[in-house]
């Protein structure tokens, strides 16, 4: 019997006019989408055709909420009241549970975006916030968390499904959090490499700092980027490597 | 036993740090709620906190769609594909369910809000766009219609439960719309006049045109508005009056 | 003694994290930039950042206002008042104005965009409006116009300088206007074909009918485009042709 | 001769259907309106209608630029480059300058607001960032400053005429900052209290700590506030004191 494992990117990052990435090319890819909601990115119509285009790949589909800031693409810290986060949250979800409704699909799975992720694992208050929103939505809702931070002890505080997650592309620090993006070695720029990484911290069942030690963790999900070619090329590596390795692609929110 | 009814407002309709209207005051007197998602107004904020005190106060909590321009408050026609209107619907009802699930209420109805409210009554494709967005959303959401317009013919095709109203504070034109504004005797504003034609309408299950004519109309909901103390005052009347005259004030959605 | 015309484009057309089309290739061809002002598209980083690269080129700075709607990219019409057009009009203008001097430039020009520039040649108080706009915020600014159309006209009444524009892409109606985007060989798809026209234009002070009547108007300016690899092939054509036939090519702020 | 003071108040703080404060009581009592510019609050219409009830009453138009959150009002800090506030300002700026120019009127000073205020007084790269956008506008723009913090010392780097600002309603720490809200006695709210603190600040040119210790300071303007009948009071009062002790009122700005 095969081990499972999923493969997840970020999509419908675009707005109005403007589109990033090639979505399309990433959704035969990977096996769980998170699909912006309106608020760092995203819009009714590319949320909806997001949707259905990821339920025509038997992709899974979550919101990927962010900061109230399409101009800064989510990336900017705003200092906001973990009451307030906790609604933007939940306001995005459900917005995105009614476009995927227009599309005949349901979301399974939330992951927060950029500056508002970052702060969730960083601040005890926004991790509960973050799990507060997904709980008071619906509780069958997936988290997807990286392991040992404050969102997943928030997450599993509320009870909620957690989905832990590695990243393709990045070293990780000693204490298990990722290697500052400044440091050297910190972001992974070869397919084949981040491939092999993947492969290895998958088959272990844990992640390897730079200085090669192992921190053993749950690990479900592998998170992959598409904005640009190199990129497409690093998640079909991954891909093809976690195929090789025997590992069963699918996604965690069937389980 | 006695005929029931309901009345409705529109609440919730500020923005950050901006408030229209008394909603406390106007909570204790209607039995449904319209509470605006974002788009023309409202926030995450506001439209929990509005679902808290509905709910706190029985009060039925429907959906208020409108264009997305807060900073015309929704009342510009905006020229957009029915495509763009019936996403732009859903993903609003989907963000205000989410909203009101953290106040642990659920949303019973939709009402369009401002000129697209009026343009549903007006072209049939913008019509079926707002019933396939309700329909598309939750096939159990009631849809607030004025009676003889395309919004309650999409709405019968669609499937639909649908909620007829009328207005407090409106004369009928000769076909059964509104008398437009600009015209003599068009808008009401005595209070006690107001609830005399809403409890002969309710009674007799019709509306009464300027010049005298009958049209009857099946009626569950009168609109009345709460932006100033002589709206409140009339809304007060009006639900004074049809308690008087026997009518029991409910929720159309617990039907 | 050579003539003298001018290339414009729109450019700056991107938000935040995303962009259109390829601006620094179309700004060593064309030799007026039209900039968007943060209603259907630009921000102050981008506004800034394409005075700079426009300055450096010696290329003309206008202000390319449009109707507040992001993710319409300013093509939906909405149904604002001339009074509020006025006003956003010159909002966007002085926005630009500040960004051009952190540039150290200054802005020469205005051209409205999408649907306000379609509504200003069809609404005679939309034209007013946007006459009225450019005109209360510096006399001095030149408008650029589409020869015997309403702004035009208005333009004139405000005593505004004006730049008659032809379109290297377009075929003329029987009266002059655009003909339709729908009907038979409205837009023209020929870098060579597109030159060709806008050499006879520019060569003879006339517009060129569908049926092959022959208008003449003042010609001041060419519109060209650069959202795609064909549409920089074009301008780039039309410039080539232009400079071969004789033409000096410098912006019309200069004169 | 007496000696002439300032008093200045934030205006214009709504945004579409919404108002904040009675405007137009406040521009009866104070010299110079601080004009909000769309980014916090403050849309097209407001800008221009405040203008010219501010030019009416011989009130001195300034521009008040803040961080682009009109749902908090720009009370939240938002982290973004010093480049990006920079032009941020810039574009606000300049919109006032164009709105206030088809009210026939000009902006003479910039005061920021808000979380952008405060950054301004803490985060020397902001508060050059400020100095830059105002510099780079108009060399000529007066900049609102408290005395003897960074906004301050960048606004002379800049070489920029500077307005020191004193508030009528709040105490002084020790180092001459506004003590900390939460604070005892840090919101004076007596009409009275607040009147006779001004008049012998600006008697003696000086700041009075919370230990009563006096720190010697430039005084130009006095901020005052209108959001709610008791700050006007207190608006009303602070200016009656100021006659009272022989001040002339009058804009900074004609100096």
């Amino acid at each position: 019997m095969s081990a499972r494992i999923d493969l997840n990117a970020d999509l419908g990052e675009g707005f109005g006019p403007w589109r990033t990435g090639d979505d399309a090319a990433l959704l035969d890819i990977v096996t769980s989408a998170n699909v912006a909601c309106g608020f760092h990115a995203g819009d009714p119509d590319i949320m909806v055709e997001t949707a259905v285009a990821a339920k025509a790949r038997g992709v899974a589909i979550g919101a990927h909420p962010g900061f109230p800031d399409l101009r800064g693409f989510g990336r900017n810290r705003i200092q906001e009241s973990p009451k307030r986060i906790e609604r933007d949250i939940a306001y995005q979800i459900g917005a995105l549970r009614a476009c995927a409704a227009l599309a005949g699909a349901r979301v399974t799975h939330v992951k927060a975006h950029g500056a508002l992720a970052n702060l969730s694992n960083e601040d005890e208050a926004v991790a509960e916030a973050l799990a507060r929103a997904v709980a008071g939505v619906d509780r069958s809702l997936a988290l997807v968390v990286m392991p040992g931070l404050p969102a997943e002890r928030a997450g599993e505080r509320a009870g909620l499904t957690l989905v832990r997650e590695i990243y393709a592309d990045r070293a990780y620090a000693e204490d298990g959090t990722l290697a500052p993006r400044g440091s050297t070695g910190a972001v992974i720029h070869d397919a084949e490499e981040a491939a092999a990484r993947v492969v290895r911290m998958a088959g272990e069942g844990a992640v390897f700092t730079s200085s090669g030690r192992r921190l053993p963790v749950a690990i479900d999900t592998v998170c992959v980027h598409g904005d640009n070619p190199e990129a497409l090329a690093m998640a079909r590596a991954v891909r093809a490597g976690l195929e090789r390795a025997g590992f069963s692609l699918r996604p965690f929110a069937e389980s």
